[in-house]
């Protein structure tokens, strides 16, 4: 049989949240009558929005007449319409990016796992730790040397870069997932200036910024002066508006992006990112597309902000938990993650599997995240409101009676 | 800057259809009032069926109720039901593909491109020449050692093994694009006899089996005895049903296939695939996999097969008119593509240019699949019926006064 890529065999056996839903399922096996309330997995429970919903079967009724219908895309980049709703939504808050730096995705995920490619593998890659799997995985499957830079309870879970050690490719997301923290624009640019100094990349997560309401963060690295020639910044509708099971992003890959290679030759990372697109990609699904740019109109924009008040009036009523029974956290505002430390200095899977035994409230340990996890837990607002206020009492009385 | 993959500066610089978009879209400028027909790249024109589109509107329909509403699905492999359909689908042409094989994906290029990821660089890469570009350029990025099949006239465009070479890893594609020819079930068993000598794993597209009508040719690599323990398949509904603007597709990575690491450890490729694509891809849109289950239910099959028949009258159109003007060719039957030899012995893109600027008539130069393709042309079945008979009709006074 041919040589595997053995890097597999390096990484974590169990993805996390396939070890979450193991757990769960032997719990409900065992408990059939319990009224689990799940907390854990990032997902989204409010159905589309009308307007999106419209769009998408608008779509589809045009798939099916011939003088209408849409086969392949020429660029697989995205139709013009949506590149260009998302360049507009950009412009909205500062960010000064062009329909033509923008690449339309299935989620973020794939484009977050996929990037490796075109990157050498002898690069060393910065991990913020605790993080989302993805970025380690990734680039632990090429056989990268991944390095962490600490986020945790002294640094307010938002890590900043130490200016002995050098990186190539760096990891950064904020709002955080895990820890719901932000950055601040004076935070982004020590990052940028640590970046430029060590000719680096920086690829931001910003799958969570529809949730920043704080007019001082930033809902993009690219409102920040000098972003543009060091980072690459990836976006998704999954919580922005609801798109998990739909299925929309973008990746944002600056045409000013260039890497001398070793050869002397410039290479724009726009350029090459679209050749291994081209080669392993085929474009997103045309009434998606539709569906996707209707959350940019002014009616998508009102509705898809209803979902997102509700989700942030859940995250304050966790927060407000917390406060109550003295568990310190970060997150809850400009995120919809709640990031807490457990109580009585339990282990983040000790609390997971307590809170499901006796309360059957399912969260997500911390240290699925990274070692600096160890000792925290993640409970995310997506939930409905009933289940949230519920959860919280139940959390309330096994906390008290810890 | 951080290094980047520099085999993608080895690669070919334009893929191939970026490179005809070009000339074409230079030609259209140069002549706006030229009535071009287009029959290169292989996309389809008629409508999607009645049924799918239903059905992606009832999907999008349960997106907007929050009690249908859908988020990530818990695989990523596909909803159970539209697995389902695909293993009863193989089974009704007998191969014996259980659901539990099959993943669901966004067409079959993001899948065959993306599969290399799970084998080791060290292999070596058995691809037929000529070949659709993805198989080359994937590897190649990973800076991979490429040997190649010869496909020819004198073969009939349907490479056989050379038992004197050593190969890991084997593409194959039956209905062959781009030469539309087929292998059969005594040839496929040559195939999968030499993939198991030299212990190698047979990779098959099979996007064009709904295009078979010989009862004789398989419709899938596992209607042949064997093909379990050393093959993948790579199958989509582009052709088969019209989604080249849908984008959905499946592979099937038998549960038999296990592959020994160095250390000794027996691991399946299904489990590492699905580790691969657990990090790197979330799943496919709920509304597609309703419109793609909806090709598998009985009417679905009847609606489709009408465009299936449409294109086959195209494809006996076209290979008459190279009967009649004595200019060889495979394909045309079990297949949507004709794979003609350039009259007066020219080039292909020689003869490229010639068919655009003198009859406005796009075709595929078949060098842009490989060096066997030196001299011969593609052209495809999935135009409008009119506008194939027209070309047809300019094709046959443009070589008749060659």
């Amino acid at each position: 049989m041919p040589a595997i890529n053995e890097n597999f065999l390096k990484l974590e056996k169990n993805y996390l949240f396939i070890n979450i839903a193991k757990k769960v399922n032997a719990f409900t096996a065992a408990n059939p009558d319990a009224k689990l309330i799940r907390m854990g997995i990032g997902d989204v429970t409010l159905p589309l929005a009308p307007v999106v919903v419209d769009a998408m079967k608008k779509g589809a009724d045009e798939m099916g007449v011939k003088e209408t219908f849409k086969g392949y895309e020429d660029s697989g980049a995205g139709y013009d319409f949506l590149r260009e709703a998302v360049s507009d939504y950009y412009k909205s808050f500062g960010a000064d990016v062009s329909a033509d730096e923008i690449r339309i995705n299935d989620g973020a995920k794939s484009d977050c796992g996929n990037i490796v490619d075109i990157f050498g593998d002898d690069n060393i890659i910065l991990v913020t730790d605790p993080a989302y799997p993805v970025y380690v995985d990734s680039n632990k499957m090429s056989g990268r040397t991944i390095i962490y830079a600490d986020s945790n309870e002294e640094n307010g879970f938002a890590a900043m870069p130490d200016e002995s050690v050098h990186a190539d490719i760096i990891y950064l997301c904020s709002p955080n997932n895990p820890t719901g923290s932000v950055y601040t624009a004076e935070q982004l640019k020590v990052w940028i200036d640590y970046a430029k100094k060590n000719d680096a990349v920086i690829i931001y997560d910003a799958a969570y910024e529809a949730f920043i309401t704080d007019p001082d963060v930033p809902r993009s690295i690219f409102c920040i002066e000098g972003a543009k020639e060091c980072a690459i910044e990836m976006c998704s509708l999954s919580k922005t508006a609801g798109f998990t099971g739909v299925r929309c992003g973008y990746t944002v890959v600056p045409n000013a992006l260039k890497v001398t290679a070793s050869d002397g030759t410039e290479v724009s990372l726009a350029q090459i990112w679209g050749r291994r697109q081209g080669s392993k990609f085929n474009g997103v699904s045309y009434p998606v597309q539709c569906a996707a740019a209707a959350v940019f109109t002014e009616e998508g924009q009102k509705q898809i902000h209803e979902n997102i008040a509700y989700y942030q009036e859940n995250a304050r009523i966790i927060s407000d938990t917390m406060t109550k029974v003295g568990v310190k956290f970060t997150g809850g505002v400009n995120s919809p993650y709640i990031w807490f430390k457990c109580p009585k200095n339990m282990g983040s899977w000790e609390f997971f599997d307590m809170m499901l035994e006796k309360i059957a409230v399912v969260g997500t340990p911390g240290e699925g995240f990274g070692k600096n996890g160890e000792g925290w837990f993640r409970l995310t607002a997506f939930g409905d409101r009933d289940n949230t206020i519920e959860a919280m009492k139940r959390f309330e009385k096994l906390v008290s009676e810890l």
